[in-house]
């Protein structure tokens, strides 16, 4: 009898953590761990890590720390990273050209196939070897090529409307970065980007002056 | 007697989505709002809201709701926004660029006021009316204005360097987009990005296998 899982949003906003971090040891010729360093690398507690696990089978630790390379792995699927995803960049300006050469998204198995703009002067340039085409062109783009993701880098102004068409085109993950909470059909995933809010919690822990209670 | 309360990370994450949700409300006329409505965009139970807001005296919910323009106050006074943070940048690359055109931050109480290269081609250009300078003059920069904080938008392989000068000239807060883990003395609050992180998680979400377990 199989039974389903629901894995809670907190657990899942970990799992890259524990990737990166894995990534790190396995670079550093580490071949075990414990839940112990897991856990302070992370900020939880060891039964955390565990419970975290747990949700996915365990990953069989043993008496002495789980096994890097296995954990690494198995978390990797989790996430997708076994299988490439394939993103267009919706605007084309300093953010989407940022996010175009960013080099951590490839080898994370997401790969950038096509810049859309919509203005004339820069259609044709290539950022790193990938053309900046006809935002008009995206429909036959999609047609032709499995876009997995559309990342959203276009002033608030135009969010709703490049949105609108990316859903008519079937595109399922959407990456926003306009300074606005996109919302889409159930079918659709979207992970909006408010950059200002880490810098809220920055300015906070600057401060952090305690607060006192009466 | 006053007790010092220790306010999680998790919930000071909250607080940001919080302020943002009350400006939207403001903005759209409406001047009460319940725990329950607060937590379904949040996501959080409508108990959670108001064990949140406990942290900081409760900020006095009636049985019809809390007072969205004083919630909104005293969240943006717990974020520090009712006084400037002054921020410079390192590194005029697309990344830097696009963060000193973001809208949102002045908004938010977070002014860029200089931002810095090593490259002579662009020194002296300005952007948004801040002129690009040259990195060897942060040091003069720093003596004769009043930083808060430094946003690291250099390559991983400059980071280390940059953050090295930033801490020897006393700037206590650091938001870095750099691929790499910056870790400072204890009295530098630093703020890590991890921009892939978030896509991982859209990539999980997307596929959403539901994990059965035997």
């Amino acid at each position: 009898m199989s039974v389903e899982i629901k894995v809670s949003g907190l657990v899942i906003k970990r799992l890259p953590r524990y990737y990166r971090y894995l990534t790190n040891l396995k670079q550093m010729g580490i071949t075990r761990v414990t839940s112990s360093d897991l856990s302070k690398k992370i900020g939880v507690t060891p039964s955390q890590v565990r419970q975290d696990f747990f949700n996915f089978g365990g990953f069989g630790m043993q008496g002495y720390g789980y096994d890097v390379e296995f954990l690494h792995q198995e978390i990797g699927k989790i996430l997708g990273l076994n299988e490439m995803n394939t993103m267009v960049i919706i605007g084309a300006g300093n953010l989407g050209q940022a996010l175009a050469k960013h080099e951590n998204f490839e080898k994370r198995s997401f790969k950038t196939i096509g810049i859309f703009d919509t203005r004339d002067d820069i259609i044709g340039e290539q950022i790193r070897g990938i053309e900046i085409m006809h935002f008009g062109s995206l429909s036959d783009f999609v047609k032709n090529n499995h876009v997995d993701i559309a990342i959203i880098t276009v002033p608030k102004t135009s969010a709703c409307e490049v949105l609108d068409t990316i859903i008519k085109l079937g595109i399922k993950g959407i990456w926003n970065f306009a300074p606005i909470d996109l919302v889409g059909p159930g079918e659709v995933e979207i992970e909006n980007i408010h950059l200002s809010d880490s810098l809220m919690v920055l300015g906070y822990n600057m401060k952090k002056k305690p607060f006192t209670q009466m």
